[in-house]
């Protein structure tokens, strides 16, 4: 990681410099694990106490806040944090292996592999799959039967891509995800008794620059296709069911479960372990808590909570409320007897 | 994927045509997307609209609906999703690898592997497992030391089922399962300020027909077994914890998670994200809905719901009460007002 | 497994033996499981008639309960439990395969593999990473460039450590745990409509003694560290988040998932399906119930349940209170009817 004139780094993010440009940047950290030879990032009023203590060299502050600590360099961008994600990439910038195909590999005769692509030890390429340029297959991964890894796919350790499922470009899966696993779908048959697994003949289909947690599982459709739009980003520990459909831009928190055939919108944002019930819609830039359960729509742009989940107010409310619940029903006795002693005395 | 006559079909499943048997149906689909050579189903009154509208050339319905689409050729069958299933499996037979073991697999000198079952690359079993015919071992997949892997099973890629433990016949483990790895045990050493690991001594057994979604974990008993009965189907990210017996012909949801030593009856459904605490029983034909948390035994054909877990209609009123909560707190202010308002007057 | 005399059992465990000293023990089972040549233990009052009705030739009983089955050998210690552990693993050794590097596993040039460490088939060791002594690398395992692996740790099938991440001595992972992901951490950018990555710089580091269940997954902190303190253990499936820090001897159960920087103390016990919020603190000796969420600290020492949180007395009380809500306010429109008939007698 060599150091980088801070005037460089303004440029990158087109900021606007309050210091020193020549000053030598050699990399980003945290308000508080800064040092004197890194630049952090300032984000909101929640740590104006950190910013007073930084040791850091320069700071990226959201613009018209360039006065905050006359003594350091700051630059003021729109978003300190975006800001920070892109200084951060040059500092950190993602090592690819050189590309080919390991002879510890194992690729069918009929795949295409493309020459610029990277299949590594112990990875599985079967029959007619595609992996395209810049892909890299690191080991252990499993590409089905038919399946098509877009252009600068990273697959990492261990991860299974199941027959003829589809990722599109720069998709990144991390280790141990699973994509086209069957759905979760049996008839039962009362004769026999037995439950009478339904084909899943469908498949996933991932868009450009998702990203899927290590040990999120997205499982194929029953007929055609599961659907993860692009952009979205998945935590770990995710799980979506067959022929769900997720919007672009939306943001799935770890431990969340998505139902059968349940639809998400655009910019979506489940926090962590949510569950939602199948056959459901949730609207563009709509937002659920953590831990919430969806047993119904959710319109565009609500915020809800709860399990079943309302309208994030009334459970915040609600969630004062509860705890008083005892208190309540003491409060209802006492006015009881109050009630009763009253009665008593207006009909004697 | 060949064409087949519906009369074919219609014989396959055991239903009653009312149509052209002749029609050739070149596969099953939904009512929404099934194209005009395609058998689909019908099974309850909420998809009329669908019906309605389909471009199907035929649809399975359920016996005493054959008027409902005149135009249409109709196969009336006591279940039409059962009927579905069974056709559909017709048009997807399951694609098996021909039998042998891979010179890129690992399999140790004293394992025992059947013929005509089938070992892929990267796999490896060790010492005194046996594979019986039909099995098949994706890529990836591991068992451990004297494992024993009953007929026609398949263990997709990234399995892994640890040493000793028992797969019955024509069991499916989805990729990246895990049987056997150890139960959660410990006793804590006040002295040496430890957790002291109690050894997983005794093994998991899986009954025939079962299947278990991708990424879950059935954890090897204490001691004895831990138990998944005979057709039990398990979705994805679902933990068994050591010593769990479920009971067959039960259903387990995604994420949905068991505590040590509890058992579950024959036909129980636990729906996505339940919890289950340690030692207790649930009843044959119980059903728990989705993220509610059993702190208590359930009884046969009980259908609960919460966390703590009620029963679910008591659930439901409450989950309709719960958001007026507020509004009860300010009635009951209001009624103290007029109550103390009362009581002045009354007593001068 | 030798038998053993129960005497040589009572002397590694520092018990009082109140029985037959020279009887042989061929093993260690639950009460219900023992048979006559088998030791087991009775921990609590819980298990009386277990106890009573038990085969075994010995038991394991708290000191002063020696009395309690005066037909069988006794042997008192201050924790049976521990004992039973103590006992179980003479019983149970662990299996670790011989040292050296399988010529089927792939180890980097660069890579230091100590002679007493044990590679086998399908392991991966990356560039600069280090295996130390009596570590056990299963099959399929992979340890990216720069990790470093400690003494005696055991890395089961599967297993992801990533790239620089650190494990001390004797740590555990279970097949398919994922050490090292990246932390989810996004930056949106509004022009573009795009999730912009924050680079994960940071590593994870685990201490001695750890273990790690089963598809469990620790993620690389943004920049800095995620840590795993000294001897705590985690269950199957849980998910821990970038830049959080859990102390020594904690306890997290199967599926808990903990956002980003939050920090556990000493001894922390969170029961299966928690879930914790970002940037909280969670004091020394805490206790969370099943499925709880936390949304604010934790004092140390305290127990809380439910979602959000609160003590767990409260909790306890509100569990029961909740299902007569309905009662409450049938009850509370009774009232003002009473009132209402009150008032027009008291105003006429």
């Amino acid at each position: 990681m060599a150091a980088r004139p801070l005037a460089e780094l303004v440029a990158h993010v087109g900021g606007r410099l309050r210091g020193d440009g020549s000053l030598l940047i050699h990399g980003v950290e945290g308000l508080a694990e800064a040092g004197p030879s890194d630049l952090s990032f300032y984000a909101s009023h929640r740590y104006r106490e950190a910013l007073a203590a930084t040791r850091a060299a320069a700071v990226l502050v959201p613009l018209g806040e360039e006065d905050l600590r006359p003594d350091l360099s700051l630059v003021a961008v729109p978003s300190p944090h975006l800001a920070y994600a892109r200084i951060s990439a040059l500092f950190h910038p993602v090592a690819r292996p050189p590309p080919g195909v390991s002879p510890k590999a194992n690729v069918h005769p009929t795949a295409r592999i493309h020459p610029g692509a990277c299949v590594l030890a112990f990875a599985t390429v079967e029959a007619e799959a595609e992996v395209a340029e810049g892909a890299v297959l690191h080991p252990g991964v499993y590409v089905g039967a038919g399946a098509r890894i877009g252009r600068d796919c990273t697959l990492h350790p261990q991860v299974t891509v199941a027959e003829r499922c589809v990722l599109g470009e720069r998709v990144v899966l991390h280790p141990s995800a699973v994509v086209g696993a069957d759905g979760f779908g049996f008839a039962f048959d009362a004769e026999a008794r037995a439950h009478i697994k339904v084909p899943q003949a469908g498949i996933v289909r991932i868009e450009d620059d998702v990203e899927v947690g290590a040990c999120s599982c997205i499982d194929r459709a029953t007929t055609g296709e599961t659907v993860i739009g692009r952009g979205t980003k998945i935590d770990n520990l995710v799980q979506v069911a067959h022929n769900v459909r997720v919007g672009p831009l939306s943001i799935l928190c770890a431990q969340v479960g998505i139902s059968g055939s349940s639809e998400l919108g655009t910019g979506v944002v489940l926090a962590g372990q949510v569950g939602v019930s199948g056959h459901l819609t949730v609207g563009d830039g709509a937002r659920v808590q953590a831990q919430s359960g969806l047993a119904q729509d959710v319109a565009p742009g609500a915020t809800v909570a709860g399990s079943p989940a309302v309208d994030h107010w009334t459970w915040l409310r609600l969630s004062v409320a509860l705890p008083r619940l005892m208190e309540l029903m003491r409060e209802v006795r006492g006015l009881r007897s109050r009630l009763e002693a009253l009665e008593k005395e207006t009909k004697p």
